[in-house]
């Protein structure tokens, strides 16, 4: 089933509201890279990635001007061939950083034809362990006033969600200690509560906040590091006595085998967009699973209820604040705080594609940056 | 002095003729991405980065993208705070690849500036511990036929050159050791000869290959393996009895670090052009000081000339086959097998700005990629 054709597309995402986290800083817009694939029989595949502040033109470059002459003409069911082909080609400029993007979106469009040709869904496609994952909401709200942070947790559980994530990070340890503690009575003594400090501290800050955060039942310390301190992220969660969950800012397979070889992880939190796609993502899960770990996600929730709802070691599915989720025609359905991946036999997932939402206001609409076909 | 306009370009450059290593295959060409840079009162720096096989449409869409908006109107002099924003800036799609040449492109133009403005020679104003610098020709001749090779490095002992290093990692292992064995031949028994993997093998198979070329006196072995398996390279280093030198497919100062810290490499070779410039080069250099390593270069050698005679713990200098030295206005200066870096006061170095030799083979002119200016 040869590729007949590759559209690669960069959009300029506004959020609805700006978000703030302590290693990334402001957030009000992301750039969404999209590929769409033909091929032949009338079959079609569709990828996307995103990103943080920087790259998206790079990425969109990266896909039009390297990946798409390689891919033209090649079988689309050897994801495998194609995967190692790309890794190959980009292996100089690659091995993580925009390469890991670009493949990523290349990767997860060839995923989605081969669930669109084979009328089954992504996740029964993959291994189908489960048919519910337990999902958490991932607050970006370091700079959110204490009172609208507690507002943002009622909503959340008024909506079902038993598991909450908020950043951590703020200027003074004590701000974060109040902010946790505050939450903890909020959520009551059940509920799974997650703290995220996105590598803002040193090793040393980071075990002093995370003594001073567990008497309130942190279910785990998240990017508490620079993500490459292997040694860093074993001593703070051997002498901070809470687990950590680390991946977000990896970028291949081999990060995280340095990171899970050095004991520096509870929880590895790999992004499907950004460590080369499901090809990729399935190799961490089973990594993990090897070392006795779960796995859980970062981000494009509406992807990786599939990739959770595959394997057997699956921790919760994070609920991510870009809302990427409005993009896809199945989105994700909630239940009482779990999330139930479409069992619709037709697509792995489908796009409506125009990657946005028609909004009232101007400066709210997406800026394409730009679009090759080849 | 305010950085006035930032004007990035990419140009394929054709190679005379086609160069074979075991990790990249085939070199035709390459793709030579520069970056110019005005500042008030006049002042000009030029950088520059190259790739292999992908990406330079990728780093010139990201210098074009997301750095030259945070380089116009900054100080230029402030090199330090300008690195750390560019990191930051692309943090998320960096710490390595893509971000990494780019960021270097930028960096070499700032000190390009720095040299400029105050009339000072690079490699005195960063320390200039020596005048002269041994240097080796680095050989990309993996498939090149017994008496090419034998020939082509006779011409190098004719130019003056006492060392010399060749591509091993054919698919026999009795292959290259026939080809070393001549190779020790030729060269008499003093003479310096590295070789060069190209991260083709496994970890077996780089110490069964070290221990059968050891006999013939090895100066370093080069990429034995992946770059990132960094307790392999240990293994390679201890049971393979022969030095290893590696770092020419790191990304980071942090990647030196683990390889470092993993006893995993005798001679450092941090490529200015991939590692992230001068100022993360200078880094890497310290960092093997630190542990009593000298530090060695890869490719570029019109730019390594300067950082290599900066430093007190330079090892040889490689003198590299893509011959980026005839674009400069102050090429090397060769001088019984050793390096002269220029004396002349009023530039580092500079460039002509018109990056290509008029060439008499249409097939050979250098086609322009993009440009953009700001």
């Amino acid at each position: 089933m040869k590729i007949t054709d590759v559209r690669a597309s960069c959009y300029r995402i506004p959020l609805e509201q700006p978000l703030t986290d302590a290693g990334h800083g402001r957030h009000d817009h992301y750039d969404l890279v999209t590929v769409e694939l033909g091929a032949e029989g009338g079959h079609t595949g569709l990828g996307y990635t995103y990103t943080v502040h920087a790259g998206g033109a790079a990425i969109l470059a990266l896909i039009e001007h390297d990946l798409a002459p390689l891919l033209l003409g090649a079988d689309a069911r050897r994801i495998e061939a194609l995967w190692r082909d790309m890794w190959q080609r980009t292996l100089y400029v690659g091995r993580g950083g925009i390469a890991a993007f670009a493949i990523a979106a290349v990767d997860i469009a060839l995923w989605d034809l081969r669930g669109r040709t084979l009328e089954e869904p992504l996740w029964r496609l993959l291994g189908g362990a489960a048919d519910r994952v337990p999902a958490y909401v991932g607050g970006i709200d370091l700079l959110l006033p204490l009172d609208q942070l507690m507002e943002q947790t009622r909503a959340a559980l008024g909506d079902g969600f038993g598991a909450i994530k908020m950043k951590v990070g703020r200027d003074l340890l004590a701000e974060d200690v109040e902010r946790v503690a505050a939450m903890r009575e909020l959520l009551g003594p059940e509920a799974a509560l997650m703290v995220d400090a996105n590598m803002r501290w040193t090793v040393a800050q980071a075990i002093a906040a995370a003594c001073a955060l567990a008497p309130f039942g942190v279910y785990w310390l998240e990017e508490p590091v620079a993500p490459d301190d292997y040694a860093g992220h074993r001593r703070v969660a051997a002498e901070g006595s809470v687990p950590v969950a680390a991946g977000e800012s990896l970028r291949s397979v081999g990060e995280f085998a340095h990171l899970i070889a050095a004991s520096g992880v509870a929880f590895p939190e790999p992004d499907v967009t950004n460590v080369g796609g499901i090809s990729a993502w399935m190799r961490v899960a089973r990594l993990a699973e090897a070392h006795h770990l779960p796995v859980t996600s970062h981000g494009v929730h509406e992807l990786h209820m599939h990739l959770l709802a595959a394997v057997p070691n699956a921790s919760y599915l994070e609920v991510h604040g870009f809302a990427t989720e409005r993009f896809v025609r199945q989105p994700p359905h909630f239940d009482a705080g779990a999330c139930i991946p479409p069992t619709a036999p037709a697509t792995a997932w489908s796009w409506t594609r125009r990657p946005w939402s028609p909004t009232a206001t101007p400066d709210r609409t997406p800026v394409p940056v730009g679009t090759s076909q080849r």
